[in-house]
């Protein structure tokens, strides 16, 4: 009697209520039920139950790119500090919204422009001032930042937990600008968290004992680097990853877990919904090309996705 | 009576057997005690309950370096292949022995010579070759490697996991080396080791997906260095750091942690045992001369240690 509640209730209690029906949610639900079965002929152990998420466009938006109005939000506060930056490029342009001259800056320039807005205090104002930015920013259409984080990803993430997953975000985004919500907004925590890294100096003294960010970045947390990262801090092949396209910056993390002698699934989101979140593609279409050639399951936030934002 | 009965068994429990009843083993106990609980001064949430230990000289010898008996070992499989290495230095030195040769090597000598004896292998490759290496090598006296483990910190270790500690290695080691046993010899699983890294290259083509380690070691981790590697992969400053005297290389790593905003402990393991393991220290006395001016708890591997390596 007691078994057979348990049976009914499982069966009615579906862990992904944001994903329509279909191939991709079959795909998913059955290769994690699959993997943590016991006695399955996919089973997996725990400790290889390893799942990596690339973050900017797959598990938040990235039209508008968060860290890019972080950016803003420094230039801003810079401003108010040193007026002359006013009438200096490329913060002119930015405190202006000048669209046309930020258009045409170059991979280098912004590169640049991370460093000088996220360089300069100490790691403890860092973290200070970022979560300030997560508690009152908005997007261009007045919505919080926690209301741009995918709603069926977050469903995602539990259901892999409950499941004896080890999520970690690997994202291009800059470690400590992650680590400031991770647990809050995925319920990840820090260590679980691989990304963009600066170069650091820790000093010690009588009154110091603390790191210095440097102006330089050692890794660029993209494409062949994930790869590279994820063996660094996990020393594992993930068996479930999920990247999106659109700077096709995913796809050697998704070759990579392939390559796992355990099962493994590659999930990558497709930005087909103009009507609930932007529509937009690579001019080569590699990641969509590569999931097709590797068969991997490409995710349509246009089909797959019952509803996109938290309520 | 059952509580009772529980509280009883409790009170006989030793968590740490191999320990000799005195100041430090009641430093550690009630340290882990009070941070793990609940409603103590000194409480701190599970998820701030970060330990590292260094490898070398913490939780097993390092007279002689394990990773130094690696290389000869390498040596001599290279010099099977390549007989012409037995002709050349420091090879040569190496493969006879030679320790007037050897001991007058720089540091920038022995990194080339790591370098030399750990890459152009695949992952896989160099894997095997290091477990096969761990279930063969004996020390000088006739030991195999997991036998120069120290059994106190082996129960430390434990202790600290039972009390919701996440323990990491933090080592000079490079990483790989090190977790290739870190699950058998410590129970520390591989995205739990930090070391000292080689660049490496991912490549992926039609037969190829694999990571490339390149003959270069982007970060060396010791000295300031630990902080750093601690910081990137944690995010978090750990409560508890273990080190040792010989080299200096940990005091960095012990002063990090004594500024967490919680309660900390710092711990330096002394090689004073000439007897029963080696007894050395720093030319300058640095890393003693700092646990006593900030505190720390020194491990007199003689006094504080009933045993050292397990049966």
């Amino acid at each position: 009697m007691f078994l057979l509640q348990v049976i009914f209730t499982l069966a009615q209690t579906d862990p992904l209520p944001s994903w329509n029906e279909g191939a991709t949610k079959d795909a998913i639900i059955s290769f994690v039920k699959d993997v943590s079965t016991e006695g399955s002929d996919k089973f997996v152990p725990k400790e290889y139950r390893i799942a990596t998420f690339d973050n900017d466009g797959t598990l938040w938006c990235e039209k508008p790119l968060i860290q890019g109005l972080y950016v803003g939000y420094r230039v801003k506060k810079m401003a108010a500090k040193n007026p002359a930056l006013r009438k200096k490029q490329p913060y002119k342009a930015i405190l202006e919204g000048d669209k046309a001259y930020l258009h045409k800056l170059t991979e280098k320039d912004l590169v640049s422009l991370i460093i000088q807005t996220h360089t300069g205090t100490s790691e403890a104002e860092f973290d200070q001032d970022v979560r300030e930015f997560f508690n009152t920013a908005k997007d261009h259409n007045g919505k919080a930042m926690h209301q741009l984080l995918y709603q069926p990803q977050l469903e995602l993430l539990q259901f892999l937990r409950d499941n004896g997953f080890r999520v970690y975000i690997c994202s291009g985004g800059t470690i400590e600008f992650v680590r400031a919500i991770s647990q809050e907004y995925y319920g990840i925590p820090s260590e679980q968290v691989i990304g963009t890294r600066f170069k650091y100096l820790y000093k010690d003294s009588a009154n110091i004992n603390d790191l210095y960010r440097q102006p330089a970045i050692v890794s660029f947390n993209d494409k062949q680097e994930k790869p590279v990262n994820i063996r660094y801090h996990i020393g594992k092949r993930p068996i479930l990853a999920c990247g999106n396209e659109g700077g096709g910056g995913d796809i050697y993390m998704l070759r990579y877990s392939q390559g796992n002698t355990y099962p493994s699934l590659q999930l990558l989101v497709d930005h087909d919904d103009n009507e609930r979140e932007s529509a937009y593609a690579e001019k080569d279409n590699k990641s969509l090309n590569w999931a097709k050639k590797y068969g991997w399951q490409v995710i349509s936030m246009k089909k797959d996705w019952k509803r996109i934002f938290p309520e």
